[in-house]
This record gives structure tokens, sequence and C-alpha cells, in this order.
């Protein structure tokens, strides 16, 4: 496949935006996108969005933006994989230009959830765990979350207050993002009296739903002229069993194992020459999972690398730079792109006080379900 | 890109099937054309579906079904665009064989709507449609369709009684269609005293919802040994506003256009050139326009080739020859997957008493709103 690189990114603050439109707000990430990118036009228009159907009564998402910001005629389509839906949307982007049927394409996740009460929206994240053996039974999304980090507590011989890192450092560096949804400083203390959500998960193991979009442009990379490329050196997708009880073991991310190894090997990388990793933090029990999964720590050892400090800006493995899921905020189907577009701030340099020194490849990877889909991708820069 | 090819298809009856459940409609197209290709594991899953975030409370269709058919571990997706998510699927996988990236992809698309009331059922469907200025003012889906039927009949002079060929002409395929919702010849008489939908469209004019399958399953030309070969000579998606009144002309499908023309310079042909045609006959005023726009018939006169019985197997363009939307049924993120299969089917010379004689070049177009996204593939015989 041909090579493709990322041309231009742009996206919008995390919030409670009742005064703008979905419309608005896809389309305002699109356009700064395209003015990041320097064209007015694209082929394709790829849209990653997981709850307009039930939230906003809108199907059709690529098509509804094509319109909205000006690309009549062009391609448009949406896909939906859960949390994992803009991740999942640049994929399909990168393999039509990667196809050569396509000479560029724009790549839009965007998400509006809180219109809506928050019950509805509890019950339309459901939508993404297994309706007829999971949700039936009455068990909410981050009640499947809770069982999963009670079970690692319990074989590992973790307590809560061990987690306290993972959300300390996502919310630490997303008091340098403008972006986030959350400026906040966290402590321990802080974080071990949180509000109880599904037991052991608490608000502050919990990332916040939002309102928010993040969009890339990405075109053939021979066609690159900047300095300074950015290419996908890395992508991959893979699956696990829908409803979390069907794993042999419910605690061991093998659609992130599968991905990420089948992504390195994409990109000739191994785990040691990845400099920073943007991961799918949507319960901190999810990092350590995520970074054992990925070859960063062995199985039930992932929690060591929070206490002994290596994830944040400097240590072995800096994650969640721009504040992750847990502080920046989480527009399920948006959040993919916003790790891609992370990813390219972190290669461009631009992270002012979160940046990693000489950052040269990231791992963005996003998740959809409780470890269902499960897509990774690596971003390289050439400079 | 490099040459794809269709192996296998699959699909299962178009009915209300009450004591079948999503996972079972869809893994039994799945599994058939798998069966059919002589395979039994692909890379890449990708599922079309529009509807099963509101009648189901399911999302993530695409590892959802990865699951049920044990493609455990193996890349899977959704697409969705509205009535179109079925060929908008099936272009996903064609692009991701075609990069290179992906060396077997396994299409299906599904749809369960009638577990759900018919009201239900309609306000789901008009979320294809614009919810902010076309729902919002209570018009229904067939209601937009109507606008556009009356304002065609006006503008060109066609009476009500003129679009009965295109109705009479689907249910005659059916009948020999074991897979098709009705099996039910229709006259004149009968298409003038059905009920009225909306006027002027009445029963017979739309085609009718279901739960229903197809899937297909390819791979890259090369590597195929049978003796006929069928590929994929043109694809193209392009879409139009998805409001109809934010268009200067209502009555042209220019979306149909561009992608036909596109999927026509990609495969080398011309109209003169293709054998038969699976078009959108959502409601029967599409087949006119579809016909137009696609370079069968001039602006307004689509109609004449239904009247001058130019339409039905041995006609000068067979159009819905295994009864297209209208008599097979309109399951609707299933449906770009049944025409797909129906060109195979075609051009497997498999037709029976519906089979056009010498089938080599086939059209299947696929409509996702009302004329808001259209796909548009061309598939080829190699003997």
């Amino acid at each position: 496949m041909r090579k493709v690189a990322i041309l231009g990114i742009g996206q919008t603050k995390i919030g409670e935006h009742w005064e703008k439109s979905l419309r608005e707000i896809g389309g305002d990430a699109a356009f700064a996108a395209m003015q990041d990118a320097g064209i007015e036009k694209v082929d394709s228009l790829f849209v990653g969005n997981m709850l307009s159907p039930i939230v906003s009564g809108q199907n059709q998402l690529g098509t509804f933006f094509a319109d909205w910001i000006g690309l009549w005629k062009q391609e448009a389509v949406k896909i939906e994989a859960a949390c994992g839906s803009g991740a999942a949307a640049f994929r399909a982007a990168l393999m039509a230009v990667a196809s050569g049927d396509v000479e560029s394409a724009l790549v839009v996740g965007v998400e509006k959830m809180t219109d809506k009460a928050g019950r509805d929206v509890t019950a339309a994240l459901a939508t993404a765990a297994d309706a007829d053996y999971e949700v039936e039974q009455g068990v909410s999304f981050v009640g499947i979350n809770a069982l999963v980090m009670r079970r690692y507590m319990h074989e590992f011989g973790w307590k809560h207050e061990h987690f306290a890192p993972f959300s300390i450092n996502a919310h630490a560096n997303a008091m340098h993002n403008p972006y986030a949804r959350l400026h906040e400083k966290i402590t321990v203390e802080k974080f071990e009296k949180s509000a109880m959500v599904a037991t052991p998960i608490n608000l502050l193991d919990a990332s916040p739903i939002g309102d928010g979009a993040a969009a890339a442009v990405i075109v053939p990379a021979e066609k690159v002229t900047k300095k300074q490329r950015i290419t996908v050196a890395g992508s991959a997708s893979a699956t696990d069993t829908i409803a979390v009880h069907s794993r042999k073991d419910p605690m061991f991310l093998q659609a992130a194992y599968l991905s990420a190894k089948q992504a390195y090997e994409m990109a000739g990388v191994s785990p040691t020459d990845i400099d920073f990793f943007e991961l799918h933090d949507a319960f901190s029990i999810m990092s350590t999972l995520s970074l054992e999964a990925c070859g960063f720590a062995e199985r039930g050892q992932g929690i060591r690398l929070g206490l002994d400090n290596e994830i944040s800006i400097g240590g072995r493995i800096p994650v969640c730079t721009r504040g992750g899921l847990k502080a920046r905020g989480h527009p399920v189907g948006a959040t993919g792109m916003y790790q891609i577009v992370e990813v390219v701030q972190q290669l461009r340099g631009e992270c002012d006080k979160t940046q990693v020194d000489g950052a040269r490849i990231g791992i963005a990877q996003n998740i959809g379900g409780s470890g269902a889909t499960i897509l990774t991708h690596i971003l390289k820069s050439d400079v």
C-alpha cells in the first residue's frame, strides 16, 4: 500500500456546547483541519460517530457534514465502532487513500451528547455492549468495567489508590491543553474521596463525556512538500468478543495486543522505540490493561508505570500527554480522532509544557466497547 | 489500485423474521457467502447497517458479527449511509483489499426492522433525512419522496398510472426469486387502486421494509482460480445536499449521475455496454430518476422505458431483475448488498426465468436518503 501522510489537523474544545448544533461542532473541526492543511477541497469525507442516530435523530452523518461544510458532490460516509468510531473512520480513510482510488480525505470524529439527560446518555452508551447478553441483564457500561477492575485488583493485589497516578497524570497534562474539558489538578486524596459511580470505579476513575470534534486531512505521502512530514507508519484493527464474560481472560486486552503487534510490525518498530502513547483511558483500569497489552509492562504490572512516575512527561512512556479521555474528555465517537490530532501535535513539537522532548514516533490507541474493537495507529515524523 | 474479485455470495429470504435475532439473520447470510466462497476465515469484516442502534439497541455491529460468526480477533467495522449502507460497506471493503493491507474481506448488509411498530420504524427511517430542516417540520421520508414525485408529474406531464410498469416489472421478476419478500403479480388496475400512503405515492409505488441480510466475500482478483471470475470494474460514491429542498433541481439525482459517470470511466464502459441495472426503486419515482441520471433516458423520459417494455428481461435495459426494492423487499441497510449479490447471480447465469441472456456487465446502484448518498458499482464477468 502506498504511504499516507497527515497534512492538517483541527479540533474543538470539549464541553457542554448547548449553544452549538451537531453540524457546527463537526464543521468547526473540519474547517480547522482543512485550513491547517492549506486546502479547500478533498475527494472523500469519513465521519466517525457513535450516538447521533439515538441522541440527535440523525443518520447518514457523512453526507450530512459534506453538505454542511461545502463538500458538495464528494464521497462521504460514516463509520461506527462504538467509542472506537474515530480511529475506525481514520483507518477507512487510510485504506481509501492507500488504494490509489482517493487522493485526499478528510476524517472527522464528532459527538454531541450533552443535550440529553444523564440516564438517556447512559442507556445510549450501553449500545456499545452486548444488548442481548449484557445490557438485558441491567448492567451499564461503567458497571462492566467495574467488574473487570475489581477482578484485576483481586487477582494482582492492587488497591484502589494505586490507580490514582493515571488520573493525576491525565489531569496534570490537561492543564496545558486549551481544548480539554477539565482544567483541574487532582491529588491522591481527592482521587480517593471522589464520589462512587460503580464500585470500585469512582468519578475520578471515569472519563467525562462531552460534545466535541477532531479532524485530520490525509494525502499520499509523496504529495507532501512541507519540510516536516508526518506519516502513518502503522495501522491495524482487531477485535475480541463483544461481551466481556465470553473471554477466557477478561483482564487481557487481546484486541489491543493484536492490533499493536500488527501496527509495530507494519511500522518496523518495537515498544522501546515509542516516544509516547495516547491510550484509551475511559476508566483508569483501561490504562494499565492497555500498557500491559501493548508491551510496556508485564501482566498485572502496568500500574507500576504510574507508581514509578514513568507515564508522565519525561518518563519512560508518557501517556495521555494532552489529558487523555480522563481530563481532555471523551466525546465517544470523536475520541479516536482527538488522539490522532494529539499525536500529530506532539510530533510537530506544539505541546508547550507537556511536550515530549524529541518526539518522533507516537501511538494512538482507540477502543470500542469493553475492549471489543481496538485500533492502533503509529505515526512517525520524518524530521 | 489492485483489481478485486467477488469470490462468494449469500443472502436470506426477506420477511418478518420475529423468530430470528439480528445475530442469526446476519450470520446466516455471512455463513452462506463464506461457504459459497469456499473459505472459513477472512482478514476483515465490513457490516452495512442503518437502524440497529435505534431498533435493536445495538451498536458496534462489526465486532458484534465477527464475534457471532467466529471471526474472533479479526478486524471488523460498521459503515452507515442510511439506505446506502450496504454498498458503502462494500466500497469500504473494496478500498481495504485494493490497498493491499487486507487480503480478504467479508461484507454483510443486515437489517432487522419488523420487531418495532410501524410508526416507530417510520420515525427511525426519517433519520435518513435532515433532522433539523426536514424531519423537524413533520415530514416523513415517504412524504419527501411524494413531493418529488408530484413535482415530476407536473413538470413532465406524466400521470400516476405511467409509473405502473416499474412496480409491475419488479413484482413479475420477484416471482422467480426465492429470497424475495413479495411473490404476487400485480396489474395496472391493482396498482391504481392500491391504498394511498402519501399522495401521490401509494402502497404499490413504495417498497416494503423487511428483515434480511446479504453478504459477499471479496479477494484480490489475481487470487481467483475459478474459471469464471467476477470483478469489480467500477466503484464510486457521490453525494448531494441532505435536504431535498436545498437542491436547485430536486428531480435530478446529481449523486447518481456523478457516481455512475465515475464508475463508467473506471470500468471503461458506457451505458450502452450495460446488460442490466439493479437500481434503487425505494419508490417508483426513483426508478425513472435513476434511469435518467445514469444515461439510459433523457430528463423526464425515463418513464418511457417502462411504458415501452424496455426494462423487463429481454428489453434494452432490464432493471430489478430479482424484484428490486419494490418486491424483493427493502431491509434498508442490507439492500445495497442484495443488489451486489443479485448482479453476481446474473453474471453467473443463476437466474432461471429472469436470467438476462449473455449478461456480462451489470450495475448495482444504492441510494442513501432522498438521493443524498449514491454509490454505483459495476461488476464484470471474465467469461
